[in-house]
């Protein structure tokens, strides 16, 4: 018998979640680089199969998911409370797919030339779910709790950002004499970044709620 | 005192639930026939009436789902976990509204060419409810888990289907010559459509994590 | 020590969940009735100053709606399900968000002729919000369960006028001679008024299943 099977043994079954939701968190971070990188990029071939490669990325994340929600129903006993987890969860795969979907259209629609706004929020998006994965490896051992909380306030402060910038987008898509075809594809583009801070907000809000009950 | 009363008497009281998870789904096993058949009828009159009338199932289906919560309040003992209960309740629910939103959306916008990507979620929604309704039949009984898991991953696999529908529909609107305001109604309906098969994903998931803890 | 700290001592801790939700639906009702005082001002400038102040009164909503989480997160003891507690928090607090969303739009799309649509939806959701602050004050001390009911049906039943108009407003826009971009513009303001009367909805459900669980 191995020294991992010994220590397999030995961990109590609960701490399973913070290495699953450290293993989402990582993700969400690695597809926030490739897409951090995909709008910077000038050469459209280039930039598409950065976002292409989210793809993967998203499917991965699917799979972490679903592990933890396994390991949901199996174990009686929870680090911290069953809806906190699951809502966790779903926050965090809907940020992976809200972000894949938004790099979908950018290659579907062919929307080549990425404005303004798409870097915002592609900069927003990076602040906020930094803040995240930050907050997440800080469950682990509660120690920090005031740079716990502030990811968390952080990630509500770049979720109004995230307004601000879909208002502004909007606002430019009509004053502009763009095309009705072109606003709508963009629209639906703006959208979709302004949820992945909605989600991202969504999940520091269950984070300050464990924080809370932990205190 | 007739035999029903009796049995009524003998009826363990959370057994309600799986009867009207079972009303719900079999409503909307009829609600995906109508709209599969209204949808390969050429006479635009004879499919508006197939249409029309999925108003009065989604009332009907409002009225279980209303019951679902009543007994949720009433019995202090479910058969599976409350929130879950609660999940399922609602998605099938949404199933449910967001088809009669679709068909609306075809009557009210006049979108009297039903194309390609109109069908063939049609025929997605029909394999994922079919799938959704042997799944809630099988919870009674627990039995044949391996074919309730089956039914579960082929709804998950149907949504990613309609995902790729809805990129492949509005690709095909933004490639075309099509006027704007047929876009946006077009991208409308399929988006309804398309929020069908998650809801169908929803509620399959849940279905999943009550047999999780099952076994 | 002042009598008021001597009654914080007496005073049952879970008690403070009453008047927390019972100072956002007086927020609610506030907003209402600023936006019904809004949408009927034919002075452009006038108007836009009364949708303009619905911002701060959506930070003061969150403000407390941030403080009912706090409390629930601290108090083991609650006056209602946790769950309950959470899911009609986090209804209100919808309510507030996408009824600012709405004004929003209004200034930012240059919207300045609110047409009858608008209006509808304004006594709709004025409406809908009464009976929501009656139902809310009604839960402290659960006295008329029959009142308390029938405010849950209406908002129930506005909700629903809330789908028609919403119907009869996108009908509207696709049969006069609108230019897409203006139906855009008030395709997205009418999509987020429905949702206000969704929102409403949702918490009165809530409420519903907090009686029954009551009685």
């Amino acid at each position: 018998m191995g020294f991992a099977s010994i220590m397999k043994i030995f961990l109590p079954k609960d701490r399973v979640f913070y290495g699953l939701f450290e293993e989402v968190s990582n993700n969400l971070t690695q597809m926030s680089d490739i897409f951090n990188k995909a709008v910077v990029e000038k050469d459209v071939t280039a930039r598409n199969t950065l976002l292409k490669s989210l793809e993967e990325w998203e499917h991965k994340n699917d799979e972490v998911t679903h592990k933890i929600f396994i390991e949901l129903g199996r174990n009686f006993i929870t680090p911290f409370d069953r809806e906190d987890i699951h809502y966790l969860a779903t926050s965090l795969d809907d940020v992976a797919d809200y972000l894949w979907g938004a790099s979908k259209r950018v290659m579907n629609y062919g929307i080549d030339d990425l404005d303004e706004i798409t870097l915002e929020f592609a900069q927003i998006i990076a602040k906020s779910i930094t803040a995240l994965n930050k907050a997440i490896h800080g469950l682990r051992d509660m120690k920090d709790l005031r740079s716990l909380t502030e990811a968390c306030v952080l990630i509500n402060s770049l979720e109004n950002e995230g307004d601000d910038t879909l208002d502004k987008g909007m606002m430019q898509l009509f004053s502009s004499n763009i095309n009705p075809v072109e606003i709508i594809k963009k629209k639906d583009l703006y959208q979709m970044l302004e949820i992945v801070t909605d989600k991202c907000e969504d999940a520091a809000n269950v984070i300050e709620s464990i924080i809370i009950k932990y205190v």
